[in-house]
C-alpha cells in the first residue's frame, strides 16, 4: 500500500528496524523527528503505521515530542470530526470486551473503520492495563479495518484525559469513522468519556437493582442507552425483565441528550444477537441529533469545556506544586478540619504566599 | 436582657439610632468597629442582635469589615458545630416556606432555637430575594426562638456560598441548635447546600414522574429523605402513591449517606400533619450517623472540600480576571470550537502570558 511505502522511505525507518538507535541519544536533535508533512499526508491517507507513531508523540512526556505532537494535531484538525464517537461503560464482568469485539467486527465487515480506545485511570498508577487490549479482542485486533489502542499509561489522570482526547482526533483524521471509547469504570473515567463522546451507553448485566446499587452516582443520567448483555440461553427472560426495570428507571430521569429518549435494549455479544439493532439505534441517534443541531452543539460545548478543564488543570498544578503550598497544605487542612482556623483564612494565607495577593 | 444592654453601651449604638452618621465617612476608621470581645461574648450568650450585626460584617465587601468578620469567626470557631444542619430543596410550589414555618414552629415551641438561612444564587444578580423571607414565614419570624436570614445578595455565587457557610457557623456559636438551609433550586444551589449540611431533604409534590423529569440531575442521589407535601384532603391518596413511587426510585439508587436508608414520607405542612414523624426521623439520622462516625467524617470532609473550593475560586478569579485572559479568552474559545486551534494550545498560550510558563 502506498502509505506504507511512504513510511519506509521516510525518516521513520530508523525506528522500524530491530537495531534502532537508543532514543535518548537523539532526543534533543530535531533531525530525529519525522517530517511533519510526510506524517500529515500519511495519516490523512489512512496509514495506521503513521497514526500509531503520531499517538506516541501525543503521549510522550518529552518536551520536543510533545511539541511535535501538538504541531501535528494542529495540522490535522481540519480532517477531524467525521466519526461517530461512542462511549461504553459497565461494571467489570459486563462483557465490554466481548461486546466491542462483536460490535466492532460487525462494523468492520460492513466496511467501517473502527478505532477502539480505552480510558483506564488506574494505568496511570500501575503503568499499564493489566490485560492487554489486543488479547482481550483477538479477532478484532487482526481485522484490517480496526485499530486498537490501549489506555495511555503513566502520568496524571488529566494527562490520560488529554492524550485520549487528542488520540481520538488523530484517529478521525486517519479516516476512522467509528470511535469506540471504553471506560473501565474506575475513578472519574465515565465522566471523562462522557465529555468526549456523542453517544454514551451502559453495558449492563441482568439484575438491575443490585447492579445499580454498586454504580457510581449520576451514571444513569448520562447514558443514551442501556444494553443488557448476555441475553442468551436460560438468561434470556431475566435479561428481558432487567431491560424493563432499566426502562422504568430511565423513564423517571432526565434524558442525557435533548430530544432523545434513552431506552434499554438486550443483546448477546457472545452469540452476536441484537447487535444490529443497537447499531441501527446509534445511527438513528446520529441522524436525529445532527438534524436538530444537538450534535454540533454538544461537540462545541465539549470543546469549550475541555479548554476550561485544561486551564483548571494547569492552575491546580501551578498552585499545588508550589513549594510553600506543598509544605503547608496538609497542616492547614488538619487545622481547618479540627476547627482551629476558618477555611477562608487558610486559603488566603496560601494564596498570599504564592501570588503575593489575597 | 443583659446582652442587649451590652449592645446599647457599646460602640454599636451609633448604628442603632435614626440619625446614624453616613457609614462611608467612617469606613476607614478602626474606631467604628465594635470591640471584638464584646461581640464574641454577646454572640456566645445568644444575642440575636449581635449575631445579626456579625453577619453583616461577614457579608460585607468592604475590606475592613470583611477582615473584622473573619477575626470574629476565628474567635467563635470553638463554639460551633453543635447544631443539626438540615438542607431543604424542592421545586417552586412544593411549599418550602409553609413546611419551614410549620416545622420551625413545632421545634421552637419545643424549646429548640431554629435558624433559617436561604441560598438563592439569583439574589447575586437581582440584588435580593423577590419575596422577603419574613413575609413568607410570618409566624416563625415572630417567634423568640427563631432567627431568619435571607440569602446574601450581590457578589458572585462563590461569595453567596462563603457567606452562607460562615453565617451557619455564627448561628451555631449563638446557640441555635437547628439550622435549616433552604435552596431555591436555581443554578448549583442544591449542590452548595448539600456540601454544608448533615441531612438533605427533598420536599416533593404529588406525581413523582413529572416532577423528576424537571429536576436537576443527581438530586435524587443526594437526598436523605423525600417528603411528599400537601398530603391532605382529596390529595392524600395521591400523596401516598407518590411516596411509593419515590421509595421505588430510592431503592435503585446508592444511599446519600453511608449506613442510612433514604426513604419517602408524606406530610401536610398546612395541616401540621406528619411533621413529628419527620423530626423523629431526623433525630434518628443524627443518632445513627453520630454513633457510626459518619457525621463527624462528613463534616471533616466538607470542611476540607470547602478549603479546596475556596482555593479553586481564588485561582479562577486570579486567572480569568487577568487583562490578557479577559481580552483573549472569547476569541480562543471560538477558535477552539471552530476547530482552528487545539484547546491544549489555547490553554498554553494563555498560561504563558499570565504565569510566564506553560
Amino acid at each position: 500500500m502506498e502509505e506504507h511505502q511512504h513510511v519506509r522511505k521516510g525518516v521513520m525507518a530508523a525506528h522500524d528496524g530491530m537495531i534502532a538507535p537508543p532514543r535518548k541519544m537523539f532526543r534533543k536533535k530535531k533531525s530525529v523527528l519525522p517530517d511533519l508533512n510526510v506524517m500529515v499526508n500519511g495519516i490523512v491517507k489512512g496509514s495506521v503505521k503513521e497514526l500509531a507513531k503520531a499517538i506516541t508523540f501525543i503521549e510522550s512526556n518529552a518536551d520536543d515530542h510533545y511539541k511535535y505532537g501538538q504541531d501535528l494535531l494542529q495540522k490535522l484538525l481540519p480532517y477531524t470530526g467525521n466519526a461517530i464517537r461512542i462511549g461504553i461503560t459497565g461494571v467489570p464482568g459486563a462483557g465490554k470486551s466481548t461486546f466491542i469485539e462483536s460490535f466492532g467486527m460487525r462494523l468492520c465487515d460492513a466496511g467501517h473503520r473502527v478505532a477502539v480506545l480505552t480510558i483506564d485511570p488506574s494505568s496511570s498508577i500501575s503503568g499499564g492495563s493489566i490485560l492487554g487490549d489486543k488479547t482481550r479482542m483477538e479477532q478484532l485486533a487482526k481485522h484490517p479495518n480496526a485499530f486498537i489502542r490501549p489506555s495511555p499509561s503513566g502520568g496524571t489522570l488529566g494527562g490520560v484525559h488529554r492524550k485520549t482526547r487528542e488520540t481520538l482526533a488523530l484517529c478521525e483524521a486517519a479516516g476512522f469513522d467509528v470511535i469506540l471509547i471504553e471506560t473501565v469504570g474506575v475513578g472519574q473515567s465515565e465522566f471523562i468519556v462522557r465529555s468526549m463522546v456523542d453517544f454514551f451507553m451502559l453495558l449492563a448485566l441482568t439484575g438491575a437493582g443490585d447492579e445499580l446499587q454498586g454504580m457510581k452516582k449520576g451514571i444513569m443520567e448520562m447514558v443514551d442507552a442501556v444494553v443488557v448483555n448476555k441475553a442468551d440461553g436460560t438468561n434470556k427472560s431475566l435479561a428481558e425483565k432487567t431491560k424493563r426495570e432499566y426502562n422504568q428507571i430511565l423513564h423517571f430521569l432526565q434524558p442525557a441528550t435533548k430530544g432523545w429518549e434513552s431506552k434499554a435494549y438486550t443483546c448477546s455479544a457472545l452469540k452476536n444477537e441484537g447487535i444490529d439493532t443497537i447499531w441501527t439505534m446509534m445511527k438513528e441517534f446520529r441522524d436525529v441529533t445532527e438534524k436538530s443541531g444537538v450534535l454540533i452543539e454538544r461537540r462545541r460545548y465539549q470543546t469549550k469545556e475541555w479548554l476550561h478543564t485544561l486551564i483548571m488543570e494547569k492552575l491546580k498544578n501551578h498552585f499545588y506544586r508550589h513549594p510553600y503550598v506543598k509544605e503547608q497544605i496538609g497542616q492547614l487542612e488538619q487545622d481547618a478540619m479540627n476547627g482551629d482556623i476558618p477555611p477562608s483564612q487558610a486559603a488566603e494565607q496560601l494564596f498570599k504566599q504564592v501570588y503575593g495577593t489575597e
